[in-house]
This record gives C-alpha cells, structure tokens and sequence, in this order.
C-alpha cells in the first residue's frame, strides 16, 4: 500500500465520522482551527519564508511570489474565512423532499456530503485552508495536493488545522495533504477511486485539462473563461460602456472578466468609440474585426482566428461587430466557454431570447459578467466556479459539496 | 473530421434547438414517435430477425439471446414507454430559486438540459428508444453506442425516431446512432468532450468500469449491486425472512437484489433456519461465516473472503453473524458498493442510526431493497441507478438529466 493510499485510507475512515458528527462540532472544529493558525501564525511564516527563499532562488515570476507570500496581515484574512465558513448554514442533514408511495413506504432524499474531496492546486498556500474549511462544513474529509512551491507553508497550516480537528475531538485525517509533491503523486490522487469520490482541481487552465483528460476519480471542472459582453442595437450605450470597462478590467486575470466585446452594427459607430475612450484609460489592447478596425482604426489589431477563443487574463479585449443579436447568440455558444455571459440592452425581447438561449452557468441582462462569484451570488464562501454542467455550475458554495441519499422508512414492504 | 465528430457536432447544433423548443414541441415529438414505432414495426421486427440469425449463427447464449429479440408485444411495451415519458411533467425552464442581492441584481436558478448525453450500452434494443425518450424530455441530442448484436433493430429504430422528429419540427440530429460498433468508436465517443456532455454507460459491469476508467467526458456511473439486509437483534423475524427471500429472489439478476444476509447472533439460531426454509424454495445457495454455517450445518458453503465483495446475480447468498448493528454498518461501508442496503428492526435507535450511519444510495428501514427504481420512487422512467455521489444518486429520472444556469436580471451594475 502506498504512502497516497493509506492517506486515502484513512481519509474515508475519518469522513464517515465527520458525515455523522453533526453541526456543533463540525462548528467547534473550525473555530478551533481559525484559533490555532492565528495562536501558531509565526510558523506559518516561518515555513512560508522557507518557500519564499527557495522561489526567489529558483528565479520565480514576482506576480507568483506575490501569490506564494503570507504575512500576518494574509494569515487574519484566512483566519477570518474560516470564521465566515463557520456561520454559514450546515447543507447535511436537510431532507430536501419526502413523500409517501401507495404501497405505504415513506421516502425521503436526504442531504450528505460527498465523502472524500481531492483538491489539486497550484502555489495559493491560502486554498489549503480555504478548501480544508469548506470541505469540513460540508462534512466532508479532504485530501489537499497543492504545488511544490508553497509545500512548506501548506504543511505548517495543515499539520495546525489537524492538531485542531483532534482538539474538538474529530480525526485528525479529516484533513491531509499529500506529502509527495511530483508529478507521480498528482497522477496517483487523480486514480484513487476506491478513497475519492470527487476531484477538484484550481488553478489554470493547463492544470485543469490535465486533470480532466486523466482523472478516474469523478472530476468537477472549474475555472476557464472567455466571458463576452454583447451590446445590442438598443442599449443605454453609457450603461454599455460602463459594463464592458468593469468587466474587461476590474480583476482582468480572474476567469469571470471579459475576453470579447460583440456589439451590434446598428450601434458600432456611437458605442466603440465612447467604450474605447473608458478602455484607454487602462491602456486595453483591442484585438477586432475588420468593421470594428473600420470604425475605431488603426490603434486596433487584427484579430486572429484564434483571438476568438483566447482567455487573455490581461488587458486585452476582442472586439467584433455583428449583425443582430442572433449571430451574437450564436458566436457566443461557438466560441465561449459556458462561463459568464452577458447582453446589455432596453428590449424586452431581445433580453429574454438571450437568457434562454445562451448556454452558460450564469447569464446577464444589463450587469457585469464579474458578479459570477460565490460571495456576491450570497453562497458564503466558494470551492471554485463549474464550468461543466454536471453535478453543479457556476459558483459553488458548501451545498454544491454535497450528495444526497434516499431513506426509505417501510413496515415490511416486499416487492 | 471523423464520422462520429460530425455526429457530435450535428447533436451539438440539434441540442440547441432541442434547449428552447418547449414541452408542447418536444411532447407531440415523442407522440410522433411512439405513432411511427406502432406504424413501422414491420421493419424493426425484419432488423430484428437479421440480427437475432446472427445471434444464433455466433452460438449467443439463449439468456442473451432473449434480451436482443423483440416481437410485437415487446415492441408495444417500447411504445408504452415512450408515451409514458411523453406524459411526464418537463423538467425544464422550472426556477428552482431566485432572490434579490443588495446591489439590485436578482439572480435565479433555471433548469436546463444538460446539452448532449452519450448513451453506452449492450444487446439490449429497448434500451435505444427508452434512453432517447428520456433524453429527450428533458431536452437533451442523445448519441447512442449499442453493442453490435443490436445494431440492426437499434439501427431502424433510430431511423423511425429521427423520421418522427422531423415531422415534428425538431431536428432528426436529437438522436444519434454510432455506426461503427468497434470497440475503436466506443474509445471515441468517451473522448469527445467537444461535443458531448456527459456520458451514461448501461450494462454489466465491466462496460461500466472500462467507460470510468477510459472516458475523458463526464460520467455517471450506474448500476453495480452488492446490496446487504441486516437482521437486527430486535427485528420481527417474519417479517425479515420475508424481506430477504424477496430481496435475494425476486429477480437476482437485477442490481437491487441482495448478494449478503447479516444477522445479529442474539437472533441467528432463531432467523437462519426461518430464512433458510424460504430460500430453499428457489434452491438458493448459502455461502455462510463459520458462524452460519454452525446454526445451519453442512448446506452452508464455506464463504471465501471474495463472496463479501461479489454481486453474484444468481441464486446465491452470502451470510454473516454479527455482534452488533455497529458491525453490519461497518461491514456494509467496507464491502457494499454504495447502491442499496437495508435494516430489519423494531429498535427505534437502531433503525435511525443504520439511516445516518450507511453511506448507499437508498437506505431502508423494514423494507426489500428491491424497490431501489425509477418507478418505484415514483420518478417516472428511469435511466438508470447512479452509484456515485457526484450530479445524482440512486433512481435517475428525467429531472436527473438536467443541469441549472444562473440568469441573472441588473440595471446597469458594475462591480
């Protein structure tokens, strides 16, 4: 049995302790936790300088030792996230429908947790706590494999949350993460299907397509957005302007930001130079159409085939005119990515035609496609954003980290 | 571009249409089905016959044979079905929340299909038109992968349905049959995550673990049983003899069926012989614990370590004494496969903790566990039993074949 296995093991065992324990110490446990990283803050840092010194020798892009960095002020912000998860509302246990049959059996589907979730994440060493804690609300155990860059800092944090958990009296295991940090590992965890059952992977998109392509164990794919913004012949233009700024250049490098700007002919020639003069204010590199370059000029790139599929991450935005709100429709559902998707406009109409017809986990009249979060959607906390359609999509908050099961109370009833 | 990515793509473009036709379209599309499967059965009952001389030239086995060949009454059972279906209320465009945030925007929850659901399955032609009526329904293209010795009947019968689509203003590409019935277009379809959403394989067990293991596309995985029923030490013992000989025989080839007995030794003397006496009427072997086989001497087969992990399918049980409802829990999580488990008891305490503690889909109290069915929770058809945690979990009907967007109504928010 290998060293994976045996934390598998284990795991499986301490998640049927935690399905059962109930919301007050499930609670405990997690304030036990938010205590025990402030109380012990100074060997997370100290394990996190370790981390720091190796990434700054080993050369590591400052945008990523910005991410890899804790320091008191990081720790209070995870402390207090735990605390959040906390409050939240306990998902187990609520029977969500119950019924009798003619033949006198009364069934009911009960809410559960999944059991064991795998995490696979990158150099974020604040997803170990954030992932341990929504994991453990929903009462579930996990199974934490972060990268190699941020190992001492998840060790410390995870070795403090389980000297927690057995403090408020439930397993140690409920928490674990794997001590391996190689490929192997990562494609050991991704085969575990007789100990996980769900995988989640965070992080870019390059992790998530190779977890989807050799994961056995069930995966929830998260993440990856080329979000559009169309503008329709009768948009309020300011309001138009306003949303395709805000969502191309708030946060641009989170998934829920704004990749293409599609408007409609009608409206080309007033609206892109009233968004292009917002988007200057931010230096935002249009990629467009021919139409569009015809409008805008030569401060416009041509935009490549494959500027239409392209999740920028950056301050950059492909812009195409298009002819009615149907061809918007249709580019969307050919060249999205079933994210956040977005129709700014006053026709009713049009509107509704959109929400129905656009095939993504959230779609929007009239707002930023940067709402698509758990916080600002009122979940609480996120696990990430599902882009596929099975299981849960969008956002996903303690509820979508959770089964269910039918119970089936009976007077001897045979069949 | 090979044949079946162009199948997926034409499902993709179908599955769009399908996504907003509403229930009264999709409805008189399933009646127009059900009509030209009663018209055209001449020319199922022809395919049938070239694939039924094909089954006894290749030497089939009569069981399997008898699950290929189809003849007018089995034809009018597929119609029945298909009207039954149709008469299901749709899933669809139901809200199943929606709420107000602070900034204005009111965001709710839609059902929606879940887009293009590939259909893996054996010998069995029903199954071509029971799983693309359900798919259907709930709005989803299907493409269907049968096994070789059903491709002739599976092959007319997707042609009459593709015909009635079409008369019914739907596109005939909702439902698609594979061509190529290698085992090379199987490793396709579990590859085309391009175009399909989510894959349901439907057969025997190592299908299903071959699908799990090989597909890159979502899956929900179905179906393998080894169901347990737990005397307890207060059970009325009547009604647990009842209860077992029922569960184990009532049709051991179906998953729900129970492969283990375990009695509490506080009632083994009393239960085995009262159990044995039942299951001797359909000469059902035990395979027992030396405990077991103690009370009820030599017709007790020696359990070997393998019979506690077996889904025999077959007239025989295994049995095991236990000390404790505590240790059938235990035994159950360690060797049930997570579908369908059952309690025989009057004790209040145990009865509810059996419900919290037993990690299966359909948990029973005083109950077979063969009601474990679509029909039988009062779902309608059913597609299939998942016995994983992820999506869904037990019986899946048509709301099962469904995933949710966010659509969300603002006035011009930015965040």
């Amino acid at each position: 049995m290998t060293q994976l296995e045996k934390q598998g093991m284990a795991a499986k065992q301490a998640s049927r302790v935690l399905a059962i324990a109930g919301s007050a110490k499930k609670d405990a446990a997690l304030a036990a936790i938010a205590a025990a990283l402030e109380a012990r803050k100074d060997e997370i840092l100290a394990a996190n300088a370790v981390d720091m010194a190796a990434a700054k020798e080993a050369g590591m892009r400052p945008s990523l030792q910005d991410r890899l960095a804790l320091d008191e002020g990081r720790i209070a912000g995870i402390v207090d996230g735990v605390r959040q998860v906390a409050a939240l509302p306990d998902p187990i246990g609520a029977v969500t429908k119950m019924y009798n049959r003619p033949n006198g059996l009364t069934i009911g589907k009960r809410r559960v947790p999944l059991g064991v979730i795998g995490i696979i994440y990158e150099a974020r060493p604040n997803v170990t706590v954030d992932a341990a804690a929504l994991c453990l609300k929903a009462g579930n155990a996990v199974i934490l494999r972060g990268g190699k860059e941020a190992f001492h800092s998840s060790q410390a944090m995870t070795a403090i949350m389980r000297d927690a958990l057995e403090e408020a009296g439930l397993p140690a295991d409920c928490i674990a993460l794997v001590q391996d940090t190689t490929r192997q590992s990562a494609t050991e965890l991704m085969a575990l299907t007789d100990y996980l059952d769900v995988l989640i992977p965070r992080g870019g998109a390059g992790l998530i397509r190779s977890v989807v392509e050799n994961a056995k164990v069930p995966v929830i794919q998260t993440g990856t957005g080329v979000c559009h913004v169309y503008v329709d012949e009768k948009a309020d233009l300011d309001m138009g302007a306003n949303i395709i700024y805000n969502a191309k250049t708030s946060r641009p490098s989170v998934c829920n930001a704004a990749e293409c700007l599609l408007v409609h002919a009608g409206v080309a020639d007033a609206f892109l130079p009233k968004a292009k003069a917002l988007l200057d204010q931010k230096q935002v590199e249009l990629r467009g159409c021919p139409r569009a370059q015809a409008i805008l000029g030569d401060c416009v790139v041509p935009a490549q085939e494959a500027d239409w599929d392209t999740e920028y991450g950056d301050y950059i935005l492909a812009v195409k005119v298009v002819d009615s709100a149907q061809e918007a429709i249709d580019f969307i559902n050919d060249h999205g990515t079933g994210h956040s998707e977005a129709i700014v406009t006053q026709d009713y109409s049009a509107a509704q035609h959109f929400l129905d017809a656009v095939d993504a986990a959230a779609v929007y009249v009239n707002a930023s496609t940067r709402f698509t979060d758990g916080g600002e959607f009122g979940l609480g906390a996120e696990i990430g954003i599902s882009t596929q359609k099975m299981h849960a999509r969008g956002p996903m908050g303690v509820e979508e980290l959770t089964s269910s099961k039918y119970i089936i109370y009976g007077s001897g009833q045979i069949r």
